[in-house]
């Protein structure tokens, strides 16, 4: 018997009913970051398992629960393939690292604007807005010596416009700063002095974070956690006066470019990469899960992961959180099909066939029915396709060199002499 | 010490200069498929295993030693989760008939037309010509009672008219029949019949093939087995007369659509699902891996995924193979910066930046240092980026409100009130 296959658990298929929204995102997104000067790069979906361990931190959620690994094959024909263990990638970020350090982009140009809009995969259980395949719109700003409050601000700006464009204009940025990576370290210590009496209050995973990922306990989701958080006094004790007049500068550039933010002392994210600004995007429409997008400098990664000292910042967003949070204020047109030619007999369906081509290659799309059916299954064909227009190829037509074309918003059919059809197709553009 | 990352073996970096290629391919091939009435589809990346095993045949190359298959997780958050086994998809074929399937398309329209455009996965042993990550623009068109002679021409046609779109003009197509399951299953029979006294002259591989894919030994590229294969007397023996009469319409159609083919009763294609036509395209300026794309028609895949009788045809062309193919016909502009803003003194970087933005909502891309760097090392960034204009802003610009505008191409220089600021941009588009 024949197994019924279905589409794997937290994976989507996009029909083509959705593609126009999903092709309109894309072609809007190259075109504003374009304008904020920022290039494309497409990496590899799958990258060494270890790169991501190096980047997002071994003891993150995502390494340690999330990760999606290919199985080394066992065929003789990979036998001696080196064995280096590849994942699918979770996010954007280090694989972009990987390919400014190996291309030596630092040694090209002083700063390196880049940007990626693909899919990323994670091991998780499905739910609600959590999927094994999604698909991001992130950027990356890279270069020495580039770490600057109005470099910091404009990344923001750009994810809030870029969001505003796309129909999300009622989106919630938060900001906050994490200072330099001793200051990071600091304020780890001091949450650990903090909550080191509450432990018992936690929950089991916080339990677990309290050792290998604690500022991760900021923003656990588990209502006894952000209680036992809400009460901890954050007074930013932890950061030099450098990082606090960085950020207060990059606050009041942001102010200037009429960006509204709040202020989250608790905003940490969950990756290790992050220094000095971090920002995150909601949507209250969201729900639970109302993360639209996030992002944030990390001026330690690149050396981190054997490159030189350069510093970078940059953002991601999420489609398919996009696509939920428009709510449909991005109107876009279904494709329609140009002209369907029918064959009112089987015999010139040849014809019918030739003038299909002709009307394609002059720029119009066009199809007819392949079988022989009647004219009246062929005309509910063609208004199934939306068809603008209908050619008809009849014994009359054949014999006068002619077609009959209906226009069918509005009905009205005229004869078209054969010889003339090029002018007449293109007429109808 | 910091861990040196590279890009995995067989796999690209697709890097900013490059991308203005690959978007006019993905563009033309868009435009292309839709005037032939094509609409498009995005599976997941990852299927069940056993989707691909079922479709491209158990025994097939693809299927024994090429899949990359995703590692069950053994965290917590996925103990539960289901059994079933995925891998990256090798091919789109298989996800796209699965999701016709599960979405019943069958009910909904008497043919689809469906293409798709994206990455597929092979675990090869990397070499020039074969990646583990490699893209595919691909069609299917499904329907029930569609297997006719016109749409598989049509089909061929469109792959080639596409080539031809995308530079690859001197493409040679070979086409072949397999006639149906049961002419088939003839087919291999008499192959073994004149194979089985000279297994020895063949290869490893192609001995292991003899029962398990004969086929398949028709299109081995080891010379030893391409000797013994030619001595082979083949003629079409194993099709019944409609399987005939078929083919021989196709044909017909195709020369009269001006299509150039050659018929070469030794193309097989190594999947199990091809019956009736088959054809491949390939390129003699690609070296020994010289195959730009191939197709078939499946009528029996469907039923075999669990799904309806319905009759199916398809395509798929290698994009990286198109790349080498059309040599440097496909030109495209690269990608330059509109204007890029100078700040003669550092405190003048507020306003740069404010200017840059204002330019940048009003459509034109731009860019500034964020650094206060001299003037010729913003000259410097400014060449670099390829601007066609720069903005410059000095105390004497700030005290009159206005700005220097250069062309770069031709040097001009004069000064624009930042009061007309929008009229000037728009002047600029």
């Amino acid at each position: 018997m024949a197994k019924n296959f279905s589409l794997p658990r937290g994976a989507t298929d996009i029909l083509p009913q959705d593609i126009p929204l999903w092709i309109h995102i894309e072609k809007t997104a190259r075109q504003i970051l374009n304008l904020y000067g920022y290039q494309e790069i497409r990496t590899p979906l799958f990258e060494e398992t270890e790169l991501f361990a190096r980047s997002m931190g071994q003891t993150s959620d995502v390494v340690q629960k999330q990760m999606l690994t290919l199985q080394p094959s066992k065929s003789p024909e990979n036998e001696k393939a080196e064995s280096a263990h590849y994942a699918l990638r979770p996010e954007g970020t280090a694989s972009v690292v990987r390919s400014y350090i190996e291309n030596h982009l630092d040694k090209k140009e002083s700063l390196s604007k880049l940007f990626y809009i693909g899919p990323m995969f994670r091991g998780e259980r499905p739910q609600k807005g959590r999927l094994r395949q999604f698909h991001q719109i992130g950027v990356e700003a890279i270069g020495p010596g580039t770490a600057s409050p109005y470099l910091d601000a404009e990344v923001i700006a750009c994810s809030m416009y870029l969001l505003k464009s796309l129909g999300v204009s009622g989106a919630q940025l938060k900001i906050n700063t994490l200072g330099t990576y001793a200051n990071k370290e600091e304020f780890k210590n001091i949450l650990r002095g903090k909550l080191s009496g509450k432990l018992s209050e936690l929950c089991w995973d916080c339990q677990n974070r309290f050792e290998r990922n604690v500022l991760r306990i900021l923003d656990c989701k588990v209502p006894a956690c952000k209680m036992a958080v809400q009460k901890l006094k954050l007074n930013y004790e932890w950061l030099d006066a450098e990082s606090k007049t960085y950020f207060d500068t990059m606050k009041k550039i942001l102010s200037g470019l009429n960006v509204i933010y709040n202020e989250d002392p608790y905003l940490v994210r969950g990756l290790d990469y992050y220094t000095h600004t971090v920002f995150e995007i909601s949507d209250s429409s969201l729900g639970s899960q109302d993360a639209v997008g996030a992002g944030g400098r990390y001026n330690n990664l690149i050396t981190e992961l054997g490159g030189p000292q350069v510093d970078a910042i940059g953002f991601a967003l999420g489609i398919e959180r996009i696509i939920l949070a428009q709510q449909g204020k991005i109107q876009v047109p279904q494709p329609s099909l140009d002209i369907f030619v029918i064959a009112m007999e089987e015999k010139f369906i040849k014809n019918a066939f030739a003038l299909v081509q002709q009307i394609r290659h002059n720029g119009l799309s066009a199809d007819a029915s392949y079988e022989g059916s009647s004219m009246k299954s062929q005309m509910r064909q063609a208004n199934k396709r939306n068809a603008r227009y209908v050619m008809i190829l009849g014994e009359d037509e054949i014999k006068a060199n002619e077609v009959a074309l209906k226009n069918m918003q509005n009905g009205d059919q005229e004869k078209v002499s054969l010889n003339l059809i090029n002018e007449t197709i293109q007429k109808l553009k």
